[in-house]
C-alpha cells in the first residue's frame, strides 16, 4: 500500500528525510512543515504541500506518516499531536529527551492506536553490519571488549545543538545510535553504566563522552564521541578470545579481522628485549602464526532504506515492526543513567 | 661514593639488574643469590659473589644495596631481611602484592633507618616523557583524556606470572608503571576509580584490564594492557582543549602532536555529506586549520641509569630519593582499589 510522509522540521534532517524517503517503495513526501517559512517555500511543490501551520498540517489526510526533524525538546509534543490526530509518527532520534518523556509518548501512540518508531538509520551502517556479523560468526571467539568510537575534530555544535534547553550536544546526539548498535552486538544485559562527559571548550552542551556499558557476562562495550579529536582513532575495534577486528572508518573501506592461528606456539617461550626493556608476553608475534582476514560483505543488509519499507509494511500488518519503541526506551533508560552517572562522578548498577 | 649491589633472584630481571647497573657511575654488582644453583652460576665470577643461600647473602659485608628481582609474593619478606640485614633495599615492582604489604616493609625501613625505593624504570621511558613534556608544555591546553594503552599478542603470562599465588598477572605486571606514569602528568588528586580485568584465555591470572582513574578537575586516564590484542592500538593518546597527540609505538618512532590553528572558522559551517549521512561537527577538517607538530627531543630525560645514580646519591645524603615509597604506595592503594572495583563490578570513590 501506499504511504505519505509528512515532514515536521525543514532542516538538514527533515531535508533528508525529505530526500531518501523511498518513493520507488511506495513513501510519497506529501507535505512539509516548518516555522521558517523560507524552509518550508524551498520544498513545497506540486506534490508536496507546504504548511505554515500546525494545525493544518496535522489536518491534511493525505498524510499517515508525520517524522519530527526538530529540536529535540519538542520531540514529545509534536509526536503527541501528530498521535492524536490520528497519524503514525517517526521520531528523530534522541526519540525524546529522557526516558520519562518517551513513555509519554509511548502512552499515547497505545492510546490512538497508532504505530510509533524512531529513525535509528545506523542499524543499516556498513561498519556496524560488518561488526555485527563478525561477532554472530563466531570467528573472534567470546568478545570481551569492544569500543565504538567517533573522533571529529570540528570542535563545536552549531545552532539549538549547542543549546541545553533544545538537548543539544554529544550525547543526545550520537548515544542513541551508538548505544542502540552495541545492544545489537549481544543478546545480554547491561548491569553497569559509567560515563564521564566532557565541555572541552566550554559550551553549554557536552561536547565529548566517553559511556562503559558492562553487561552481564562481564564484557564491556566503550562508546565514546569526541568533537575536537585531532589525531585520528579507529571507528570499531574489538577484541575477543580468538582474535581482534578494527574498522577504521564510517566508510569501513580500511580495517581488518586478525586471527589466532597457532596459539601456545614455542615463539612466545623466548624473551625478546624490545624498545624498552626485555619481554615475552609483550613480545612481537610472528606474522605466521596469525590468520589475516578481511572484512565481510554485508552490502545486503546495509539498504537503509528498509526502515522506511519496513515502517510501512508495519502499518499494513505485513511486518513486525524493526524498531520498536520499547527498545529505544531502553536507550533512552541508558542514556539517562549515563547523564545521572557523569553527575555523581561514578558508575551505576542498572539492570537494563 | 662507590656502592655495592646485591641481586636476589638471578631470572629475567634479575639480568637485567646484573647488565644494567651502571658500574662507571660506581655501582658494582657485588652478589647474586638465587634459589636455583644454576642461575647463580651463569652470573657468578671474580667480582660477582655467588650465593646458594639467603642468610650468606644477606651477611655479605661488601652488599649495601639489595634489589629484589623475585617472583612478587616474596619482595615483602625478602625485602623486610635485607632491611633487617642492614641493607638498603631496591623492590622490583610490583613493590608487594597490596598497599597493606608495601606499609610493612617501609615500617621497617624506617626502623632501620635504611634506604628503600622501588624500580620504577618506566618513569624514563622516552614515550611517556614526550608525553609528560608536551603536557607541561601547555600546547594541548587543558588535558582532559589520557589513555596509554599496551597491546600484546601473545596471550599468556609464562612461570609464576601465570599464577595468582606469586602474584602473576596483567594488573600487577603492569598497572604499577602506567598507573606511576599517569600520576606524573598531573598533580591532581585520583577522585574515583573503575577497573574491568579480564581472564580472557581462562587463565588463572588477569590478562587484560582497563582501568580508568578520575581526577578532580573531571579528567580522566585511561591504562589499558591486553595480551592477546592482534590489532593495533596507539601506545599513547591524548586529548586536551587545544589538540592531541597520539604516540603509535614503545620506541616513541611514530607519533604527532596535532593543534587547533583557527579554530570557529567558516570551514565548518557547512554541511558535508560524508559516508553515512550529512554532518557538520564530524565533517573532514582542512589541513590548514591545523598545526602538526613533531615529537619533542626528550633525549636528556631517557637515562635510565639515574634510577641507581640516585639511589647512590639519596644513600650518600647528596640528593633527594627519586622513587620514593610514599608514591609507590599510592600506586599500590589505587591498584588495591583497582581489584575491588572489579570485583564489585562498578567504580570507586577516593580520594588518592
Amino acid at each position: 500500500m501506499k504511504h505519505y510522509l509528512g515532514i515536521i522540521g525543514c532542516g538538514g534532517m527533515g531535508q533528508y528525510h525529505f530526500m531518501t524517503a523511498p518513493k520507488s517503495q511506495g513513501l510519497e513526501v506529501a507535505a512539509v512543515y516548518d516555522i521558517r517559512p523560507e524552509r518550508v517555500k524551498a520544498l513545497e511543490s506540486e506534490t508536496v504541500k507546504g504548511y505554515y501551520d500546525l494545525d493544518s498540517f496535522l489536518e491534511d489526510p493525505k498524510v499517515d506518516i508525520v517524522v519530527t526533524a526538530v529540536p529535540n525538546n519538542f520531540h514529545k509534543d509534536y509526536a503527541i499531536k501528530a498521535l492524536r490526530a490520528g497519524k503514525n509518527v517517526v521520531l528523530e532520534k534522541p526519540a525524546t529527551l529522557n526516558a520519562p518523556e518517551l513513555a509519554e509518548v509511548m502512552a499515547v501512540a497505545k492510546e490512538c492506536g497508532k504505530l510509533l518508531t524512531v529513525h535509528q538509520n545506523r542499524r543499516w551502517d556498513k561498519d556496524f553490519q560488518m561488526v555485527k556479523q563478525t561477532i554472530e560468526e563466531g570467528a573472534l571467539g567470546k568478545v570481551y571488549d569492544i569500543e565504538s568510537l567517533i573522533h571529529g575534530m570540528n570542535g563545536k555544535f552549531l545552532e539549538w545543538r549547542a543549546k541545553a534547553e533544545n538537548g543539544g550536544g554529544s550525547l543526545l546526539d550520537w548515544a542513541p545510535h551508538l548505544i542502540d548498535q552495541v545492544l545489537w552486538l549481544t543478546e545480554e544485559k547491561v548491569v553497569s553504566v559509567y560515563a564521564n562527559l566532557f565541555h572541552v571548550l566550554g559550551q553549554e552542551v557536552d561536547d565529548y563522552f566517553k559511556v562503559i556499558l558492562k553487561f552481564a557476562s562481564g564484557a564491556i562495550a566503550t562508546v565514546e564521541v569526541g568533537t575536537l579529536c585531532l589525531v585520528k582513532q579507529p571507528r570499531w575495534i574489538v577484541h575477543g578470545t580468538k582474535g581482534s577486528m578494527e574498522i577504521e572508518d564510517f566508510g569501513a573501506k580500511i580495517g581488518e579481522i586478525v586471527l589466532d592461528k597457532e596459539h601456545l606456539a614455542e615463539w612466545s617461550e623466548k624473551i625478546i628485549v624490545t624498545d624498552r626493556g626485555p619481554t615475552r608476553t609483550m613480545a612481537p608475534r610472528p606474522k605466521e602464526t596469525l590468520e589475516f582476514r578481511t572484512l565481510p560483505d554485508v552490502s545486503d543488509k546495509t539498504d537503509v532504506t528498509e526502515f522506511y519499507t519496513n515502517v510501512m509494511a508495519a502499518i499494513d500488518g505485513e511486518a513486525d515492526l524493526l524498531v520498536t519503541p520499547e527498545q529505544v526506551y531502553r536507550i533512552m533508560q541508558i542514556i539517562d543513567v549515563a547523564k545521572e552517572s557523569d553527575r555523581l562522578g561514578q558508575s551505576i548498577a542498572v539492570d537494563l
